[in-house]
């Protein structure tokens, strides 16, 4: 095997400039921009030489194809998106799409067909850093996209309707006959897999994701005079809440994370004691009932700080986003194919959205995160060590291989 | 005896409007503005009939004077501010100028002379709410006035020297042997002789006050991929930080407080992990010692938080004002004036400043609170019980003759 991870890696530098950004400076690659399309150009010339047909969808996805043993089989889908965020990292999306495009020229090489066809896609919108909405293009394929989601316009006034046939986009979506499952590769974005000396990691599903707005109400008073035990101190009341739920996270299962990310304090003077404190709480878990049982608990002990300290409390519930688990036989296949790879099976949850969480919709959903440096993402110091991905090639033919010996054309 | 306490009280209430106040609506009342000298006009008027000589000083105090029983002795000082902040309530300052008057009024219509002077001061300068400096009036009688604090401009560009004769300024200092003592009435502008069920309360020095601005940085992560065992979340290291300061106050003793006012996180967003916050801390104690102790524990207990944690910690001094004890011997016949009028003796420290704090480098200073309705000040909502008011006007007459019987004249 040629050491196609190295290759995935620094193809990903190669579309870190210009012209394959939108800026001279850092990578920002927005849909539909120049830069795109230009990305576009070299990611069909690298499809065609793995020995895949190209072609884009009305949703402006490049796709490449690679046929089965059969004509007309299904198609394993290996898919991530070419987008980026403002200023971003080089594998965020990217890595995916080479690494598929790695998995085909692999096969290809050795004279290999599958029983199923092998599509790598390469996804325009997951990040929304240009029109304010997210993931527009993998919804158009999973066929779950609400046709007035695609009235928007970027910041520059510029209508999704004067860049792309916004009436055909909808046909973009795929028959779910015609796939058989969906493979994405992906960083971690995270910690751990780091902090367990893996380089890979097989995705249990997207965490469900709760979001509240939180108010605490005391009485101002005046620093100097007002004695401690006679205080409704709202910031105070805040910081016991901050605790309470970051203690209910910690004691929870890895998968569970309660985060407290914005606190404001109303009217705020270092010699006046807090009246109206507001703030933030995310919680996440791989299953909404985990996290939905996580929130109810941290909600309970913010009422009983309030109740304790006499002060108001106020809850909003602003997200409620359900969880999307991956398909535990995909799953047991990745966990085999790391094993085969000599690396130590480790399952986790995606604290973060994916395309993977859309396509579930259409197929059975597998994802493999690969590790960062220090789980930095969103950043142009986001680093993937090469050799990581080349483990993580070597788990996704793996995978393959498994999936072909369980595939069953009837 | 007439219920001069009454009358004090709705004094304060004549004085809130036009033409006393700078507002047609609500009570603002600068420093030298038109509705200064009107209220002093008034003052002078009632300190007339109270049977008082009145003068302006140079630092445009008015100054009511009622003889002792002998000529050329001494003074007790009877003084608070007739200035106030902006939108204020009736009683925060002129509450303790009434009550001096109502103490005259009382002796002189009984015929009665004491072995010193008593003299009312109507202080000009506070609250500092018309020039960038405060306590000007009572700095410039007490003689620590440093003449380069007089070159300042209010919000409108007018110089202080365009308005008095900041040559002749600190002409108003009192020579030491000219005055006795200082006896200061004030609203207690806290909660705690309310919680107390007391309507007066000996006061037994101003609190020493530090301040602090403290910088906790962490590592900014997402909220949904960074599990909670790698996080390094500096709103998290806030939270215990603000529940500790809390802790160490309530523990100590009645004096002691500490606030956390302001809490900033910087690029604060409900999805990340804080990787940056910073707080206000402000300790206050009766005496520099428990305060500067308290301050010590509350640190190590930040440095503490910041080692289990994993974070950085900034701390910076921003301010250290001493502490201003009263005098020990004129509390004691405060408490004793409180005992004969009925009333259970209770000591308190304030945790704001006033001009008795300056007076104290002058002359043995002493300052009773009176009772304010939810420990409301610095708001139209102020209130106060002209029960309460006649209170303090019996203790400050039964404080009079308590100090009348241990004068010494020579």
């Amino acid at each position: 095997m040629v050491e196609g991870g190295f290759r995935a890696v620094s193809r990903c530098d190669e579309l870190a400039v210009q012209p394959f950004s939108d800026s001279p400076e850092g990578l920002t690659r927005t849909y539909l921009s120049p830069a795109y399309y230009a990305a576009q150009d070299k990611l069909a010339q690298w499809m065609a030489e793995a020995g895949m047909s190209v072609r884009r969808d009305a949703a402006m996805n490049l796709i490449g194809r690679y046929e089965a043993s059969a004509p007309d089989a299904p198609a394993l889908i290996i898919g991530s998106h070419l987008d980026s965020v403002r200023n971003a990292g080089h594998y965020d999306g990217p890595l995916g799409i080479m690494l598929g495009i790695e998995v085909v020229a692999a096969l290809s090489s050795a004279g290999v067909r599958m029983p199923f066809a092998i599509e790598v896609y390469a996804f325009g919108d997951e990040e929304g850093s240009r029109f304010p909405a997210a993931m527009l293009t993998s919804r158009a394929v999973a066929g779950t996209l609400d046709p007035v989601t695609l009235d928007v316009a970027d910041r520059d006034g510029v209508m999704l309707g004067e860049l792309v046939d916004i009436a055909a986009y909808p046909s973009a979506k795929r028959a779910p006959e015609s796939v058989l499952a969906y493979l994405e590769a992906h960083i971690e974005q995270g910690p751990v897999l780091e902090a367990q000396g893996l380089a890979i990691g097989t995705v249990t599903g997207i965490a469900a994701q709760l979001r509240f707005e939180i108010e605490v109400g005391g009485t101002a008073g005046h620093a100097g005079t007002t004695a401690m035990d006679l205080r409704r101190d709202a910031v105070a009341g805040m910081a016991a809440m901050v605790l309470a739920a970051e203690s209910v996270a910690t004691a929870g299962p890895a998968d569970l994370v309660a985060t407290v990310g914005v606190v404001q304090v109303h009217l705020g003077a270092a010699n006046v004691v807090s009246g109206k404190c507001s703030f933030t709480l995310d919680v996440r878990a791989g299953v909404a009932t985990r996290r939905d049982a996580a929130a109810d608990e941290i909600l309970r002990l913010f009422r009983e700080i309030a109740n304790l300290r006499d002060l108001c409390l106020s809850v909003r519930k602003v997200h409620d986003l359900p969880a999307s688990p991956c398909d535990p036989a995909l799953m047991d296949l990745l966990d085999k194919a790391t094993g085969a790879a000599s690396q130590t099976p480790f399952r986790l949850v995606s604290g973060a959205g994916h395309d993977a969480m859309i396509m579930a919709t259409l197929c059975p959903t597998a994802m493999l995160f690969i590790r960062c440096r220090g789980g930095v993402s969103h950043n142009p110091a986001e680093h993937v060590d090469p050799a990581d991905a080349e483990v993580a090639l070597r788990v996704m033919l793996g995978f393959i291989e498994q999936l072909g010996a369980t595939f069953d054309p009837a």
